[in-house]
């Protein structure tokens, strides 16, 4: 049996000037993570990882954290490793995402990895995993949108 | 030319028990909301509306509603819509979902509303919009699983 | 109750040039459709239809279309609806697309609806379902590439 | 730096009976695997691969592999990746697909690697990428639901 090179196989990618400044910035600047007591973790070309400690604010029906809070980071791990590859002046956007909700979101510490599957000029292939206390609980694949020279959306 | 009925066509679905009462009941203990301060402003057989008044603590670096806190909304709206349709004993989580960012979250207030396409006794099938200021932002798909007899997971 | 505007509201949209002649002629060109006995039936702005009859050739292990071949088809009709709508030189690529699975496809006459949700310089937002003998058994939502200028990709 | 366990980190899964004669056989009578010329090249706890050589007939408009088609080998990858992990008498109905289309599907041989993300005994998750000589080209997500005891939807 030969299986093709990993799936997750390392890419090198090339990155633009201070791209992990540029990306703590515009980190600072996402209000909802704060709101959400998310931090920033790692960066690197190409990859982000943040972590939010559980709170109850987030919960959906049965104490868990909301899918829709899990996509709200793992969408901003999966945007901010677009972002670490795009041109200084780029900003970016989400065309579309989807969440795989594997398991329950119950746990103490959450993280979320997000990593580039395929950069691109216009658009970029991200995916992105959360983790509860180190399982992993939900998976997202999303297209990001490589926004340059618009008015208002820097960033 | 002679196009298929209409694709949101009006369906008719059945539901068992003060469906309405549940779903309210459910939304209160679904805690995000009250915190992203959405609430409950329609209920029918298959179908949900929620409406959220825009606030700075939900937005990413540009400004508008984070995508993930639309999709919180939508999940919730598409989520209750399938309840809406579900055994008295039994309980709704997503398996997965989509959201199509079709403009940015920018306004004043969201309308959230949800629909079943296709409901079943073990996988649901759902959809929703996401509106700001009446415009149609976002629109999602989501899978949503009828739990019965699991501990500790009720509503 | 209130409901919003129904979520499939007829927009109107801009075309240019010919735009029925190049959805034909491009279809002509899409091997796989003659393939699968798919023809093309109506073609209007941001919308198009095309219907295929069963063939065993196309099923999969329970004897029903495999999901893949309702994908093609469904793909090609979205992708053909925001095609109309292109510049005329442009030609349309799938970025991702997503297929719910509601019912087998199970039947003699395949019908594929697709429509702009959302038309955009460089991503336009579709949507199609797919019906057997009038039943809708799929719904696709996929996020369209405007593609200029790109030697040997047109149409 | 510190990242979390590769996320495709190899998990040991159990499997019923023998597994791998039940997808070889259920392989067998997917029609639509021969008509496209697909054929089964490994067999694992939880993963399968298929491969495929380029033919004409399965092109869109540019010449390049239609992303419909891609999608079938890539859902039946993963189908059967998930299938191999079902009880004996259970058969496989694909929920949702998602394909991420990364590249142009150009090539001589293109090879499908579906893999279990996570098992389980109402839906498994499931992802697959497609090689065209060895470049990913796509990769898709799907939600797989186990049908037990259900007349005429064997395998």
């Amino acid at each position: 049996m030969d299986w093709e090179r990993p799936m997750t196989g390392e890419q090198v990618f090339e990155t633009q000037g201070n791209f992990a400044e540029r990306v703590r910035d515009s980190v600072g600047r996402q209000t909802v993570l704060s709101t959400m007591g998310v931090r920033l973790v790692s960066v690197a070309p190409g990859r982000v990882a943040l972590e939010m400690p559980f709170h109850s604010d987030f919960t959906q029906q049965h104490g868990f954290l909301h899918a829709g809070i899990v996509t709200t980071a793992l969408d901003s791990a999966a945007g901010y490793a677009a972002y670490s590859l795009m041109p200084e002046r780029a900003s970016v956007l989400t065309i579309e995402l989807k969440t795989s909700l594997m398991r329950p979101a119950r746990g103490a510490l959450f993280r979320f990895e997000g990593r580039v599957l395929k950069p691109g000029r216009t658009v970029m292939f991200t995916e992105a995993s959360a983790y509860a206390d180190d399982v992993e609980i939900a998976h997202l694949t999303a297209s990001m949108m490589v926004v340059q020279g618009r008015e208002g959306v820097e960033g």
